[in-house]
């Protein structure tokens, strides 16, 4: 059995820089027509300069694959016409609460719709889409359902702005999806497959540890269902974020879970169990093009269901299902 | 500032076996005059030719540090003649459910009252105390709170047997401790101290990983009280569990967290940190006494306000808090 998705768009991804982009970026650029790059490199992506030379490494890096890298800002106060500078450059801007994940320190401490108005205000103007790390800085289990109230306080105060919650995690948030005409949110392909018992339910495993961490089975049943009915509002975003072995398997192990080379596979595997390849394009790839307004360059991913051993590294990063069998491989890609 | 802290006692200690305990049982019977030693090595502690063996090993390599080991039996349908036969060589028997932590395959798979009434009522016969780990094969967080009804159905129908919910994390078991009187605890040191949050919250921490996991800032508080008020039904068990530091710094991290070398430093840091110093030595002794019904040889461990620098490593084995500074050292053991 082979299926076609058409421009598959990875709508959360990081592609790191230094050494991991130049070992990462193809692994991501081969099978996607894109992908919404995260900003919170070291340093964080703030300025014209630093998103014009990222962009171009990341072209140069993956020439030939017409992957087109949506870049976006870290999230600071930004004047109107900064922004209208850079409209062209970017998709979206990035926020994300201070200190909440990796390379996160120089995010917002407080988020307080009064203060964040001026940029907000530009950027619904100027339809830059508000791209939010959505966790307070709670008990690690109540991080994003905390953070709901502060999603409706800017749903509402900024009705034209689009919102994206990203790799929702829990029934609240795909509750509150709903709500506000103006919320979308990426789901990742792990968060659709594991909960906390995969963790730290058996032994505790460093390759499955990921921010926001993954919650209960009725979170995860609620995301389910909005990915597998391919829910208009809802995009695939991996979140892919690969550290190096030895950052993981450590003492303190880095967040993250590294699932770009193997994410399509493990999709197609998971609507085919579930009896809902029909729905897989939309939630990879229309539901995206939508929200975003974005045309890819055509390219044809066939998939076939035949098993893909996944390898144990990539270079020095673990995925996912490492070593492990998925029922889906991609056979070809056609640009 | 000294204290002096008489017959300090560890009620619930993983010695482990060969290597392992070869390397770590000084560790203990250097400052505590005695512990409850768990039988979840490999095979488990199931015989009396396993038991002798076992405890003949350990005083071997505790000698001289009058160092009493209170050897547990691993619970399995045991007879009253076979119970009656070792009576005077075992204070107490741990029960687990099958699976639910380290070596513990063996455990029962089914707690039912009818099905274990002979061997519960032969020990409650004989005076032999049933020690259980207490956990549901549910979600990670659940799994104490989800057990507390079998404890309650325990409690009740054995109402002469003392059965001691070993290394209690909720507020849940904190509850229940009152309403049947012969329901007993222990707390470890670590579950006083962390939460789910240091386990999980920042960077991954193996070496904080545990069974059961720690849980939420309420549940500490709960645990808290218990101890810091001495509450007399309420022993200190540390759960020590240590494991190569391969094993926990890799792909799949055993649960347990190495404790004996630092926890009467740390309690003691703890109960002044919160003005309770007067209660320590019921918390670590003497509560332990009156509920096991035991009187170790006399041992005073002198503890002194000074700086101890945690070792990084103790062998090929991570301690908690390795490498940083507890206020609190001993200063001398008295035998």
């Amino acid at each position: 059995m082979k299926i076609v998705i058409n421009e598959p768009l990875d709508m959360h991804l990081h592609l790191r820089d230094k050494e991991m982009l130049d070992a990462i970026a193809k692994l991501s650029s081969f099978a996607f027509s894109g992908g919404v790059i995260m900003p919170n490199t070291v340093p964080p992506i703030t300025t014209k300069e630093l998103l014009l030379d990222y962009k171009i490494k990341i072209l140069n890096l993956t020439v030939g694959d017409q992957f087109e890298p949506y870049m976006t800002l870290f999230f600071q106060n930004y004047d109107y016409d900064f922004l209208n500078s850079i409209k062209g450059l970017i998709k979206s801007i990035k926020l994300y609460p201070a200190g909440i994940t990796t390379n996160s320190d120089g995010g917002v401490d407080r988020i307080d719709v009064e203060s964040l108005r001026p940029t907000l205000e530009a950027m619904s103007e100027l339809g830059i889409i508000l791209s939010i790390h959505g966790e307070s800085n709670g008990f690690v289990m109540d991080r994003e359902k905390d953070f709901i109230s502060t999603y409706s306080r800017l749903a509402e105060a900024f009705p034209k702005l689009k919102i994206v919650m990203e790799h929702i995690t829990t029934k609240e948030a795909a509750k509150i999806l709903d709500k506000y005409k103006n919320l979308y949110a990426t789901i990742t392909l792990h968060h659709l497959l594991i909960t906390l018992d995969d963790v730290a339910g058996g032994m505790l495993q460093p390759h499955l540890f990921c921010k926001p961490i993954a919650k209960r089975d009725e979170d995860r049943d609620a995301l389910l269902n909005l990915a597998l009915n391919a829910h208009p509002k809802v995009m695939f975003g991996s979140d892919s974020a690969p550290h190096p072995q030895n950052k993981k398997e450590s003492c303190g192990c880095a967040a993250g879970i590294f699932t770009a080379p193997i994410a399509l596979q493990k999709l197609a595997e998971l609507f085919d169990d579930n009896n809902r390849l029909d729905n897989l394009e939309k939630f990879v790839s229309n539901n995206a093009k939508n929200i975003y307004n974005i045309t890819p360059t055509t390219k044809k991913v066939i998939l076939e269901k035949a098993d893909f051993i996944v390898p144990k590294k990539y270079g020095n990063v673990v995925p996912m299902y490492a070593g492990e069998i998925i029922k889906w491989s991609i056979c070809e890609v056609i640009i």
